[in-house]
């Protein structure tokens, strides 16, 4: 009864505003309920749940996110809680079970988007996130769609542009080029890379080139992202046909489209490609497919591999920087090692950088905040 | 148990997909779950909930959205259903309540942001949704920043470019300014208003003329959306030296911006206004400030109106298309047929489109749908 009369209330106000343009907010003589709150080395999480039984919280922070789930209690109005030790300084994700479901907290702003979820973030601040937070001054991001005659449709783009794109219109710009992962999309690395904001606040600190960057889908029959529920096109990747499709696209297709429409510098050494598992994977193809095209080459947690032969004719080719980066527990580490080695051996020069941890959002957002620091230098 | 189970099984395939970057799936061995699925004239929605006591539904398409529930029933695998006739063509938003929290539906791919919400979607397809849903050929959104010296701040503007707009690097394209109510954002007519799907769809039927659209921040305290998570500025809008600064930055700051940086025809002739509710209000500021500036003029459900003598001044100073909407059990009717008088009375030519229902982006959505094939020619 108390939870109509709340939303009676709520009708009431909202016929002032603008019905069905309401954010959450307080209700009248309602103490907001706040969450998740950081209090020094704890954070205090909140739900308000009027009938749940049982109600847990879940987050990344925790050793296996999956299984593991901490009780929350029960509180005054119904509002459940529970105060954690503050997780060390990383953007994590988390949601509350309400008797068994998954609910994400109506009151948190923070929200990143994986695939079709919508995921609430915790970020606790210090050194290691200091640039995942928005800066002052800001890049623009769109979304423009390219042609592919290779996959046979319109493919939509997610391009940031640095901050002062708009006001010197002579100038040019380096441009990275950054792939996403399996099961990820032309946002990916804009919502959980958080590459906007890193790339504002290495370029508002001084600390990186003002540059373009691109992020494709990488999805070959995939025009966009799931979320605009275009139809998928049947694309069979065990046909050899179908090989290499979508990195030819990339090469052929966007990277003439980007140099047409926006003010990038079209040579080698102002082009830096950069990709995650399987963006990594199609990094390396892309080096392989083009030696030429990019000085500047990153593969991260990356699935695939190179021939001593296509490492040779990488090196005769030039590059001025090969960052290889994986975890030391990802289950690709081995294959970094390996390719690791392959480059010492054919004397490609190149910087491999391991961190902790596995396959996951943290080491790759560590990885771009500082790769992006060497590129177009 | 079993939900452990499912989730360690998750984890297991997830390593071999990029972790963090997986998408809802369906589990081996277990039936996909649809929902919404419409089937002829009904519609099932379906949710999984192992350990819930009642779950319900709630719609937009009820009566009182806020107070009605329909009860959904337990099922096979404790997937919960309800089967409901299916309602009129239009997009409504929907959400599930288990044990008393409100729960999204994990299936649905088609999500609309309000403010801080995330609302999935039913569209259920007829003549009045044909333009809502993606078109073949589609332009692009951008989100540029601008500087505003009026209100001390850097501010996001989201700005749709039509189809073809990367292609004819020589064609200068007119501009609608398109404004938002209290409690949107610069993204509201993209995601609840589906603004890009409507100009994509009439464009390509040649409906409408190619436009540009620029979808500016209406709250003169914040740089952009809450989600974003950037404080705001307190703004006093009593304070009498703060009237109309957003609409001074409109027409000052951003007209100007846009019709650098984007390849917009710079008349008056070229150039609509169109804005719901405190952006009808917004609109018809514009009118009264900047007579000259806009040749089509939208006021929406629109919270303002005007004195004689301004409607006399905006005559005079030319009007190609004058077009006034609202519902007819729209809080603001009255106000409408006010300013329809007003119009009336001073011979401003003009059409008064009254549509059933209230205050609600049903009716928005069909303005938009209406007006711009009236733009521009």
């Amino acid at each position: 009864m108390k939870r109509i009369f709340t939303f009676v209330l709520a009708l009431t106000f909202a016929a002032g505003l603008g019905a069905q343009e309401l954010s959450n907010f307080a209700f009248w003589g309602q103490k907001p309920i706040i969450s998740p709150e950081i209090q020094n080395d704890s954070v205090i999480f909140r739900l308000k749940a009027d009938y749940a039984t049982v109600v847990k919280l879940n987050g990344s922070w925790m050793e296996n996110p999956w299984v593991g789930t901490i009780d929350m209690k029960r509180g005054e109005n119904c509002v459940w809680e529970v105060k954690i030790p503050l997780p060390e300084p990383e953007i994590y994700t988390y949601h509350f079970v309400v008797d068994g479901v998954v609910v994400n907290d109506p009151q948190n702003v923070l929200v990143q988007r994986d695939g079709t979820r919508y995921l609430p973030m915790l970020i606790v601040p210090g050194e290691r996130t200091e640039n995942y937070v928005e800066a002052t001054q800001h890049g623009s991001v769109s979304h423009p769609w390219y042609t592919s005659k290779i996959l046979g449709m319109d493919r939509r783009l997610t391009v940031y542009t640095p901050y002062g794109y708009e006001n010197n219109p002579k100038k040019k710009y380096p441009v990275l080029y950054l792939l996403h992962g399996a099961g990820g999309d032309e946002e990916a690395w804009i919502s959980m890379g958080r590459t906007a904001q890193i790339l504002d606040n290495l370029i508002e600190k001084g600390l990186a080139e003002p540059m373009i960057v691109v992020m494709p889908n990488g999805n070959p029959g995939q025009a966009a992202a799931r979320t605009l529920n275009i139809p998928e096109k049947p694309y069979d990747w065990r046909d050899p046909a179908n090989r290499d499709l979508y990195v030819q696209s990339l090469c052929t297709e966007i990277v003439p489209f980007i140099e047409k429409n926006f003010r990038a510098i079209a040579k080698p050494a102002s082009r830096a490609i950069a990709g995650l598992s399987m963006g990594g994977g199609h990094t390396i193809s892309a080096s392989i497919l083009h030696p030429e095209m990019f000085d500047y080459i990153c593969p991260l947690s990356a699935a695939g591999n190179m021939t001593p032969e296509q490492v040779a004719t990488l090196k005769k080719a030039g590059v001025k920087l090969y960052f290889l980066a994986c975890g030391n527990t990802d289950f690709l580490f081995q294959n970094a090692e390996e390719m690791h080695a392959k480059l010492v051996e054919q004397g490609l020069e190149h910087e491999y950088f391991v961190s902790e941890g596995g396959h996951v959002w943290s080491n790759w957002r560590l990885y771009l905040n500082t790769f992006a620091r060497k590129l177009f230098k």
